[in-house]
């Protein structure tokens, strides 16, 4: 059993819009902070050395499922977990919570490629990273 | 055979990040621009009057797809698709056109509220609307 | 002696640019969101109710000067002052400081405003909000 | 006499904050899209080629003044002028224009810098880039 990472985040007022909520493409932004929270809380970065050179994670498939509004001001729990890990991809899911309720949840599947600025190559997720990751799947 | 409504955006410097390509969540932005100029082209705004006051379209469940990146000042075609109507929802696609190639496929599901600010309530789509929606699915 | 009210906040992924930095702009964004943590600091919000309706701050003029760059993942510290207060409006400051180092000032001046949704109407700072921000001023 | 290079832009849903208006910060980023528009129109990109590497220009102070605000869905003018140049800098100014009024005015003033990623160096602006500057001056 792994509990997910979690860390709080407050709804600033340029994320929101006129309908006086969280703008949803906010949240896709929201999940990545978590994620590279969680890569800092490993002692990694989102942007790591591989031995194939600098390693990034383009995503390639997201969703969001909205099950109530996020207002100006809540502060808001992001649980992060790991779903699941392929030779080269990696799934997460991110929950939001407010007020002890689930009010969004989303997902993002990333690969791992070496990269230069502007371009990616999908390359096998380096060895040790792939054990650390495996050790923290949500089971 | 209806065709899908299309505009062209280009990618803008604020909207790219570090790794040099258009930021994931932008793209529901994009979703969202080419959307609204769809209620624009059909002469009403994505906030809109009913009968029961104002009408807005909160997301519900979004997605995308991400085939290759997009980089700083590339001119991009969205091809906006109505997919499906329910009784107080709807679902669209935004397929993302560049130099040719599907770069990016993304739908959002939104449901139809009559709102006031920072609520939602979901309503019966409009008749006269959904009969307007109707002869623009994609078939 | 009044000590500048301070935050941290990290650079986000989301937030830097193809040159590799946290984008001008968001600065601005930064600057809100450490006096929006003032002013809850301060118990209040910055949409406050007044005897005149509700009362916002919009913007009406605004400056920035940086000195060096900042980096993905870099911690910041936002330094907020009280520059002045009109009988309208009141300026105030941000340092961002970087390893010791301030990178960055700007100044926000904003007016008091009765507002409705996407309408401001100038008046006077209510008496008590204005022996606060008296009391916190720098001098 | 040199006519300010306009372009139109819309104020699009996800630019509007829970006031009801353009949040304060987009501004910025709209200044950016017509100083790049600009370029492009002189077939140039913001991010060149010159004799020392890539050329870029970061910002070293920006302004903006606020007369009115703008709404979901406003059409705006951005009229970009060249205000000044030095030797390794310029300023330019956006003027916001809407139903005819001038409703925000900014300025940005950039220095040309060789760039590496998250890095800048100043360098003299180059000769030819320089008169054709120079050649659109306002007067």
């Amino acid at each position: 059993m792994v509990d997910p990472f979690t860390i709080a985040r407050r709804v600033q007022f340029a994320e929101t819009d006129l309908a006086g909520v969280l703008h949803f493409s906010n949240y896709f932004r929201w999940m990545e902070e978590v994620e590279h929270a969680f890569w800092r809380n490993e002692a990694l970065s989102v942007v790591m050395d591989g031995k194939d050179g600098r390693i990034s994670w383009p995503r390639v498939s997201v969703t969001c499922d909205y099950f109530a509004p996020l207002h100006f001001e809540d502060e808001v729990e992001l649980r992060f977990s790991v779903m699941s890990i392929g030779e080269k991809s990696m799934t997460f899911e991110v929950e939001f919570v407010h007020g002890g309720e689930r009010v969004a949840v989303g997902r993002i599947t990333a690969v791992c490629c070496a990269t230069a600025p502007g371009s990616f190559e999908p390359v096998a997720i380096p060895t040790d990273l792939r054990r650390r990751l495996e050790a923290l799947l949500r089971r």
